[in-house]
Parts: C-alpha cells; sequence; structure tokens
C-alpha cells in the first residue's frame, strides 16, 4: 500500500517515512515543499513529491494519484504566524481532503489536535485558540465526507524517543506522546482497517501501539 | 420583523441600524461588545444586546432568543491580527449561525466578500488570503445549514454616501461600493422574501437597490 505523506519533512513526518520504508508491507511518497528537502527521503529510498500546500487542489491531487491513502500531518504549529494557521492547518487540510477525493483516494488519516471539540475553542488561551479552530473545522470537513477517515488526537507532542506503548481512546487523560509514537500510531492505522471511520485520543501510555489501535 | 445585527457597531452596521429603526416595518436590537457603545443605538430607539462574538454560541443564542432575522455584519478587516481572521470573520460567523439554529431563527443575511470560491483563495495576495478563506469557510457553513439565508457579496468598500444606486448578480464586473449602501441592500433583502436561498455580488451601479434586489 502506497501512501502519500503530506507534511513528510516535519519531526512526526519523518519518523513515518522512515517507518513505512523499513515496513514490508507499505510504500511512502513525500510531499516536501522543496527539492532541498528531498535528500532524507532519497536516503530511504521514498520516492518523492514536490508540492507547496499553499498551491492548489489539482497539483496536490496530481501528487495522490498513483497512491492508496494520504496522511495529512502537516502543520503550522501553534507557534508560526496566524495567518498561517488558517492557510495551513486549515485551508491546506480541505485541499488536501479535496485533492483525495479528486484523486479518488479512499484512505485519509488525519493527524489532528489533542481536543478540537467547539468547546476546546472556548477554552483555549486566546494565543493557542486560532490553531484548535482551524484543526476544528479541518475535522469537521473530513468528517462530513465519505472518505474512509481515521482522526488521530495526539496529546502534547515531545521528541523522547518512542516507548512503543500508549493509551488510546475516545477520551483519555490529557498527557503528552512522543512523535515517534504518533507516526507508530499512524503506521498501525494504515495497516488496520478497524480504524477506518473512527478518532481517538493518544498519549504515551501502558498498551503496545498495535494492541490498543486493534482494541479501539 | 426584528432583526439581530451582530457587528452592529461597525460602519456597515450603524447604517443599517439607523435604517431599520426608520423603517416602519422593521426593528433593529444591536448586538455590541461593550455597553460604552450603547449611545449610538440608544438614540435611534434600538434596543441593544452586549455579547463579545468570542463568547460562545449559548450567548449568542440568548441575543437571538427574541428576534426574527440576524444579519452578520461582524469583521475583523483585512487589517488586524490574522488570529482575530479566523476568530471573528470564521468563528465568529459560524456561532452566529449556529446561535441562530439554537434560537429557533430561521432568516439568516450573511455579509461575506466580493469573491470567496476556492479560486479566489488561490488568487488572492498572501496577506489578504487568510481573509478570504475565512470568508470561504464561513460561507460554506451556512450553505449546509437549512436556514433562509442570503449571501451578499459586496465589492470594495468605500465611506462615500450612498447613491442608492446598484449593480447586482451572481457575477458583476469587480467595483466599489459604500457602506451605506450594503446597508440599504440588506434593508432590502430583509423586506424581500426572494431573496431567500440566494446569493450574490453587489457593486455601485446604475440600478436602484430594491429593484435590482427583486430582479435577482
Amino acid at each position: 500500500m502506497k501512501t502519500l505523506v503530506v507534511g513528510a519533512n516535519g519531526q512526526i513526518g519523518k519518523h513515518l517515512v522512515t517507518f513505512i520504508q523499513d515496513n514490508d508491507q507499505l510504500e511512502a511518497k513525500a510531499m516536501i515543499r522543496k527539492k532541498e528537502q528531498a535528500t532524507y527521503f532519497v536516503e530511504r529510498n521514498a520516492e518523492t513529491a514536490i508540492v507547496d500546500l499553499e498551491e492548489d487542489i489539482d497539483s496536490i491531487a496530481k501528487a495522490a494519484e498513483d497512491v492508496d491513502a494520504v496522511v495529512f500531518t502537516a502543520g503550522s504549529g501553534p507557534k508560526t504566524g496566524k495567518d498561517k494557521t488558517i492557510m495551513v492547518d486549515l485551508d491546506g487540510a480541505v485541499k488536501t481532503i479535496e485533492a483525495a477525493k479528486k484523486a479518488g483516494v479512499k484512505r485519509f488519516i488525519m493527524i489532528s489536535s489533542f481536543d478540537t471539540r467547539r468547546e476546546a475553542i472556548q477554552e483555549a488561551p486566546s494565543s493557542f485558540a486560532p490553531y484548535v479552530a482551524a484543526k476544528h473545522y479541518a475535522d469537521e470537513w473530513l468528517r462530513a465526507t465519505d472518505l474512509d477517515y481515521t482522526i488521530i488526537h495526539p496529546g502534547g507532542l515531545t521528541n523522547e524517543e518512542g516507548t512503543g506503548k500508549i493509551d488510546a481512546g475516545v477520551d483519555v487523560a490529557r498527557g503528552q506522546i512522543s512523535r515517534e509514537d504518533v507516526a507508530k500510531v499512524i503506521e498501525a492505522c494504515l495497516e488496520d482497517k478497524n480504524t477506518i471511520g473512527k478518532e481517538f485520543q493518544i498519549v504515551n501510555g501502558s498498551q503496545p501501539i498495535k494492541e490498543a489501535i486493534q482494541e479501539l
């Protein structure tokens, strides 16, 4: 199964491409913004597609033409300019969803934020609220499609080494999770059709990742 | 017919409340952010409701409880911080739409931007694109409801005196329109059920406003 990783050059994206390329059942196509970012992926024998998320739907759809799944793990992050929040976290995500539809790719995995419900927008500190709002509307857009989607809501992201263990569920206690483990969860979702139509929160915890995903 | 004007203290909003209060068939309830903004509306015998658009849906719904129509003419404008763009132009609009549904108010008039299609986001200068994107998603949200909506897409806004004459249509040549005339168009829409379910662009032009609206 070939997967277009949108946001491949991000930290989660890089881990994910490595895991996918090490998995005999999977194959990655890394969507990156600039040619100069290709080295990491070429070294892992991964195909690349050079598309800026601010380009139009057709450009993204072209990159998705020959894949079986799309993972959206791009993110401006909560600390970039707020103009990027709406253009990348919301509009970039929606364009990627529409591109998947256009390219006929049914499987779509969205890396969201821990809590993107309406209440979470209201409760967020004002500096973080625009990011939560952007993720809220992107998730809503995806839910309204008939794509085979999975929405992953990770806790606070860290650069710690992966532990391979998580707590996963519709409503888990707020906590942290390493980016490496998030990438492992995405890999597990790509391999487990049981996750289609589901969305869940993840934090580092006590259950092996594959097992936690299977039991969702 | 009583209308909640959301964004009443803006320039279009102030004109609109004045026109409504001068119209025997209509009555305005001005939604404003601060008590200090009430004077203008009290002088025109208009009721006020003090609600910040960053509050939750329930607060807005409460203001909408006793009205027959809601007009959304609030706007951060293209020049405010981009965090306000997503929080006011998108999330504030969506909360107002959800509040109207919650309060059982079917009639909803949205003041959008001249062109909020997908292509317009792509073509906009990067400083303006976040605003266009916010208005795009707000309009999309409204279209997906079963409210009796009208979406008005005004050209470049000016503070010129109203001319009373416009060109209106699904696709008119880009141009300018005075805020006073936009308010007159909103008033005409409130009086004309023919505009329910329609959306159209307006610029200053050659046809009397009521006539242009009737012929849509």
